[in-house]
C-alpha cells in the first residue's frame, strides 16, 4: 500500500501546476501581478499560498524518504515566483518518483521521529496516514482555497487530476 | 489497507465536532448567530459549510459501503444547524464503522459506478485512493477553511485529531 498511497499524493500534486496555469491567465486578464496571488492567506494569522505550496511539497518528499529509511532532501524555502514554485514542485516528484515499490519493504516496521513532535516517535503506518496523506491534502486545500477565494477559476476536478476510469 | 485507509478517514471526520465545539465559542463571544458560519462560503460560486460538511459525510459512507459490496444507506441533505450536522456526522461514522475488517474482502476487485460519472467504473483501489480520499480531506478542509477565514481558532492541531504517537 505504501507506493500506492504516495503515488496518490504524488498524482495529486502534480494538479498543482494546473492550478499556477489558471492564476497566472487570471493575473494576466485581470492585469495585476500574479505575486499577489503567491502572497495571499486566507486569514492574517495563516500561511500564504507560497508556504501551502511548499509545505505540501515537504510532505510529499518526507513519506517516500522516511518511509524507505532514507532522510529527505533539503530542499529550502526560497520560492517566491511561479517558476520557482514549478521546480520545488518537479524536484519533489522527481525524488518520491524515485523511490521504487521494493523500497518499501517493511515501511510499516518503522519509526518515524519529526522535528515538531520531540520525544515521540510514530509507526509506519500511522505516519502515512494520519501524518504525511492529511497533512498534504490540507496544504494542497489551502493553496486551493487561497486560488478559489482570488477569482482564479479552478474547480473540484483541478483539485481531483487525471482519475483512471475504466470505461464500460 | 482497505479498512485501515478507511478507518482514518472516519477519524478525520470525528474532528469536526471539535470545529463545531470552536464555532458555537467563537459565535458566543462575538455575539452572532453561529448560522452565519453555517451559511458562509469562500467564493460565490462555492458550496457553503453546511454542504462541505455534507459532502465529507457522503465520502466517509460511500467508501466503505461500494468498498464491501453494499449501496450507501441514503442520508438527505436537510440538515440546518450545528445539532443536525452532528447527528448528520454521527450517522455517518455510525455506519462506516458498522464495516469490520473482513467485509473489505476482495475490496480491489469490486468496480464502483458513480453517478456524477456516466458510463464508466473505476477500479477498488483507484476508486479508495483517487476519489474517496482527496475528496473526503478536500470538503473537510473548504469546510476548516470557511471557519477559520472567519475567525473560528481552529488549527492545524485541530484538522489532524488525535494522533498514534509512541513515546520514547
Amino acid at each position: 500500500m505504501y507506493h500506492q498511497v504516495v503515488s496518490e499524493l504524488i498524482r495529486s500534486l502534480k494538479t498543482v501546476e494546473i492550478w499556477l496555469d489558471k492564476a497566472e491567465q487570471h493575473a494576466d486578464v485581470k492585469r495585476f501581478d500574479v505575486g499577489v496571488l503567491l502572497t495571499s492567506r486566507l486569514a492574517p494569522d495563516m500561511h500564504d499560498f507560497i508556504y501551502q505550496v511548499q509545505s505540501a511539497c515537504d510532505y510529499v518528499k518526507a513519506a517516500p524518504a522516511w518511509l524507505s529509511g532514507q532522510t529527505p532532501p533539503s530542499h529550502e524555502d526560497t520560492e517566491q515566483s511561479i517558476a520557482d514554485l514549478r521546480a520545488r514542485i518537479r524536484k519533489t516528484i522527481d525524488f518520491a518518483e524515485s523511490v521504487n515499490e521494493a523500497q518499501y519493504t517493511g515501511a510499516s516496521k518503522r519509526k518515524v521521529k519529526l522535528s515538531w513532535a520531540p520525544g515521540k516517535v510514530i509507526g509506519g503506518e500511522n505516519y502515512l496516514l494520519q501524518i504525511a496523506v492529511p497533512n498534504t491534502y490540507f496544504h494542497l486545500a489551502m493553496a486551493y482555497a487561497i486560488l478559489r477565494h482570488n477569482g482564479v477559476e479552478v474547480g473540484k476536478k483541478d483539485f481531483l487530476g487525471p482519475i483512471d476510469w475504466v470505461n464500460v
